[in-house]
């Protein structure tokens, strides 16, 4: 694969996506510079990154826009993954989002803009598409009648995609690419409802308590196929000269699971089997959406296609997690 | 017309479009707490308001999160129009759009929230729907495909109805209106292109330069009509029970103009001749729509219709200027 870049500066560098991605640079010959707060971050997961030569990671938090300017220098190419990426806790601290998710990526542009960097990938989330009203409105295409906002984490990532879109069309960058994932499974997981449900069942494997009615039907992607679509779609554009305005992609398999068929899958990976009690309601939370399934067409028209079902996506997480237990104590 | 509220809370009270809300409101039976930081508002427009017993008027900052929860107090509808309103300048100020338009929309929905104010009306703009890929997508439904942006303001704005939408879908509101206006004119309209081209008409009438090729088709409001439109909406609502969820509405007449035509109305109004000059190319600025013109049928078929063309309103708005020139001194 065609190196996509000289120096990337990924922010959330010591994150789930982030250090994946990381690793993936380093090893195409791309130097990378991370930048983590580690809020969530995990250093364990830079843990290779930190042996390669061409690796730097500053610590610094995204809304520290002199500090984040100066550790920028060099760049050609910002891969933009920090955030705080938390729908159902949003209500609990309404200036989060906004600060973390729209301020923040506007410091990353404005920094940018700055340095003379003038390529930026973008994470936002499948969640802008809100709740479509009905049905046939799934697979979601890119080009979604425009959509009501259901949470604050999905509100604060389109406001970050419209800056990004402005600051792309005002002339101020050359490439600008927005993934909209679904939710992303796989090695070093540490944020999500996998997440909590194999750490409540080492708790209690006789019990589980599921919010919503474990109906809801969401679509995930194995970490590492997003990786590889970031580069993919990264390296086409490089490769062939780059677009002529923002391009957005939807990020995701052609599938979904329903929530209480992921907690059966679970529940066979660590040979459990507990009595289920769901909350009911369409809804696990305030902003869940009852069904999540992108369009991926867009994205496999250049070519690139996901390696693993959810299933196994799912399988490889629930192994990474029982394995790796030491998160449950990093991740109160 | 219903009394829409017991008292009204409006931001930007000072402004082309608050004052004539605020006179409306008054004469409706409906107390009112005007909101303004007079960083373009103009206390002239609110000189007979300000006789007026049920009018309070605090003079305040949105960006004052205590400052204005504390004015809040008692209201239960809030008319949000204070904003950054300048496409062309955006990029002089990149961050004032983000503040005074996001960041501050979001300290309204907070000081909501600690108030229990749950009716909120937002004016929002047609320019979040970016530059429509073709033709046959004007005029633009309130549906249309999520939009690419293509300034900071638009951006801004986008940010901010996805706010509303959250805060709305989140439970925080019972009502909630977004209002996608074109470009409004009418008395006391002291902002944009016609005020520009008048003023400079006054100075130098035989000369006149004009960004862009002056083929940009623009459509515009009465600012009567749009304040009709606004107070429509919510009676209706209010009659009939609140609505699900939020309210999207375009507002905007059946017609456009050309730059061409608005300018030789302008010159025969004033009676002058200019030679001009235009600059060139489709868009007069970055971020320039070429071709506006919104779908009005949903707000509509509420019954709803604008009372002025575009002519009739460009009309009154150079009559206007021409007889309140000491707005030029004012808005420099």
């Amino acid at each position: 694969m065609t190196a996509v870049a000289s120096r990337a500066f990924v922010t959330g560098a010591a994150g789930f996506i982030g250090s994946h991605l990381v690793d993936r640079l380093l090893a195409t010959g791309v130097a990378v510079t991370g930048w983590d707060n580690f809020s969530t971050g995990q250093e364990l997961f830079l843990a290779d990154a930190l042996t390669h030569p061409a690796f730097t990671l500053v610590r610094g938090d995204t809304l520290d826009a002199t500090a984040l300017t100066a550790a920028m220098a060099g760049a050609d190419l910002v891969v933009h993954l920090a955030a705080n990426a938390d729908i159902r806790d949003g209500w609990r601290h309404p200036g989060k989002d906004l600060q973390q998710n729209t301020v923040a990526t506007f410091n990353v542009l404005e920094a940018m803009r700055a340095q003379g960097v003038r390529r930026i990938a973008f994470a936002s989330t499948g969640s802008v598409y809100g709740e479509p009203a009905v049905s046939a409105d799934r697979p979601t295409p890119e080009t979604a009648p425009f959509p009501v906002q259901t949470s604050l984490y999905a509100a604060s990532k389109l406001a970050g995609e419209g800056l990004v879109s402005a600051y792309a069309e005002g002339g101020h960058l050359d490439e600008a690419y927005v993934f909209r994932f679904v939710s992303l499974l796989g090695e070093r997981y540490s944020h999500g409802h996998v997440f909590d449900f194999h750490r409540r069942l080492l708790a209690d494997p006789h019990h589980l308590r599921v919010l919503g009615d474990g109906r809801q039907r969401k679509s995930y992607l194995y970490v590492h196929d997003c990786v590889d679509a970031l580069l993919h779609v990264l390296a086409a554009h490089t490769a062939r000269g780059a677009p002529h305005a923002t391009q957005v992609y939807n990020l995701g398999t052609d599938h979904f699971i329903d929530v209480r068929t992921s907690v059966g899958l679970i529940c066979r990976t660590l040979g459990v089997n507990p009595k289920i009690e769901t909350t009911g309601g369409e809804r696990g939370w305030i902003g869940d959406s009852p069904f999540i399934f992108l369009d991926t067409a867009k994205i496999r028209a250049t070519g690139w296609q996901p390696r693993l079902t959810i299933e196994q996506a799912l399988l490889r997480t629930v192994q990474w997690l029982d394995s790796n237990r030491w998160i449950y104590e990093k991740r109160q």
